[in-house]
């Protein structure tokens, strides 16, 4: 017996289990070059939402009455590759399902000796290479100026800050509970974390930042970048990583930008991961020394449970999460 | 006698006479290294009326009950100045005053062998300047590629539509009335001519740009700007040189443009010319010899009369002009 989670309903605004159904299912056989999984981990990312969503993006949508996939970690339980051996670790994009068949050539080895392979879905996978390239190669942090960081507590805010504070920038984390700016302050080093919950946003950055904003990583869009825009100092940069305060209302209205751009000659850039794929190894590298010297360190929330997966998932909307989301659907064998 | 156009109450939308006012003033005697000027081209350009709010911007703001300034050619009449001799003609930021005394330094000679002496207000000064840093440089225009450009029968854009076609792209250019479309179309070889007065810009943009937009130069924004960025393909870039429907409406909202940059891994630069001072000559060079090569033309709209210069800038945002903004002042001597 297999379990998968299917969208079998388009969500129009904030998804619930009218949308995502766990559904019982066989385990397929592994064909010639191909290996049987068994789930261990998987990583619920609030870029999945716009995936939900009818029509073109930059990856397709997911299909009605088909799994969800997204990254995962995995244990090769069969093996029909001579690349993989029975009880290897691995892990790609996988369906949202307890036993999968792959290519084997779909999925890559964790290396164990580099941390709990859980950070290959966090710190050294996606979120920590999205941090990575926007932050080193968009926001070109310089020692000394103001770095901005929306939903600085998740997975990707919590190493952008981090990355901030090696390059030598002053940080400001905002994030929404006090469990995470005390997080911020105490554990990142963050030089002012802020509430966007509990405060006034626009009085509290320009409290934060009273030098300006030279770089500005937006997770978040919506009212808070709102009130960061006039802060813009000249040849400003911010980095457009996400918006997950508009993922649930895509119809979402907000003051023009285009002046604040203008004054600051401002540059706003937006951009996936995946635009950087041919610097991965660089980018891994980085990541991997950091966390060896103990100059990064990361937090995950680690629900269980397969059927799970879609709570964990809508949780990301209510800011449920400090660091990477996770949900545990097995152990290893 | 003398004449100046006074700055003397804010305007809070839209600028009208009881914001600019005509007074009676002297001539100021010429001090050593200073020079007598008799102004006989103002410029009258859309920045200026974000010169008119208070608050820190680019550049200062104008001083309640002082001249207005911008470019200007004028005729040294008398010189304290070596560098200078009477009759030269010279061109820099001017007081908006008949004549005006300023220290030598402040203006350049025009080189009458390049063109009339009114291209250094327009297609051999800043605009022109504008049209081919924010261009080349911020939209990096690849032959074969799809360009927007919006404002694009002004002085800016008109510049920036020729260049485009230098460059091999495919040029749509969206302006509002049939004189400037046709100007587009028949003068400037725009493969696509959008009135959006007239059309429905959203389903003009979407049979125009069949294989979506790779450059906009947008001197526009508002609802223009919100029937483009759906279009944008990936790694697009946009030139926020100006948003001229915002300047009389500070508090626009409009949807959030996020979503559209994420999805297309797009770039949005704000700018001034400014930004490029130290390649100024690069600028003029190009787009002198493009003149001369007979690959760049323009249009000039004058009007005539010291006390028109109100008017004719108030005429800016009705889309008055085509082609560079100017008031005739004086004849040389």
């Amino acid at each position: 017996m297999n379990r998968e989670i299917q969208l079998v309903q388009r969500p129009e605004g904030t998804p619930n289990h009218d949308h995502l159904k766990v559904m019982n299912t066989n385990i397929p056989e592994p064909q010639q070059g191909e290996l049987l999984l068994k789930t261990l981990y998987v990583s619920v990312d609030p870029y999945m939402r716009g995936r939900m969503n009818e029509g073109k993006s930059y990856i397709p949508p997911f299909q009605l009455n088909e799994a969800i996939s997204g990254g995962a970690v995995a244990q090769v339980t069969e093996s029909n590759s001579p690349e993989f051996e029975k009880g290897d670790i691995v892990t790609g994009s996988l369906d949202w399902k307890e036993y999968s068949t792959v290519k084997a050539e779909s999925v890559r080895k964790v290396d164990p000796s580099l941390g709990p392979v859980t950070t290959s879905l966090g710190i050294l996978g996606m979120p920590g290479l999205t941090a990575y390239f926007g932050l080193t190669d968009i926001g070109q942090p310089k020692e000394g100026e103001t770095l901005v960081v929306s939903g600085a507590a998740g997975a990707v805010g919590s190493a952008v800050v981090q990355i901030g504070k090696i390059y030598g920038c002053r940080v400001v984390g905002i994030a929404g509970t006090d469990e995470k700016t005390s997080y911020l302050k105490e554990e990142l080093g963050v030089d002012v974390a802020i509430d966007y919950k509990k405060e006034n946003v626009k009085e509290a950055l320009e409290a934060a930042c009273p030098n300006g904003v030279d770089v500005y990583f937006d997770n978040v869009g919506g009212s808070i970048s709102d009130a960061l825009y006039p802060l813009l100092n000249k040849f400003a940069r911010i980095i457009q990583c996400g918006a997950i305060s508009s993922y649930n209302t895509p119809n979402d209205q907000g003051p023009r930008i285009h002046m604040h751009l203008i004054k600051a000659s401002a540059l706003v850039k937006g951009f996936t991961v995946g635009d950087y794929q041919d610097r991965f190894k660089e980018g891994f590298d980085h990541l991997s020394s950091w966390l060896k010297d103990g100059k990064l360190t990361y937090e995950e929330t680690i629900q269980e449970g397969f059927e799970q997966i879609p709570d964990a998932f809508f949780g990301l909307f209510k800011g449920e999460n400090l660091g990477k989301q996770l949900v545990k659907v097995a152990d290893p064998e």
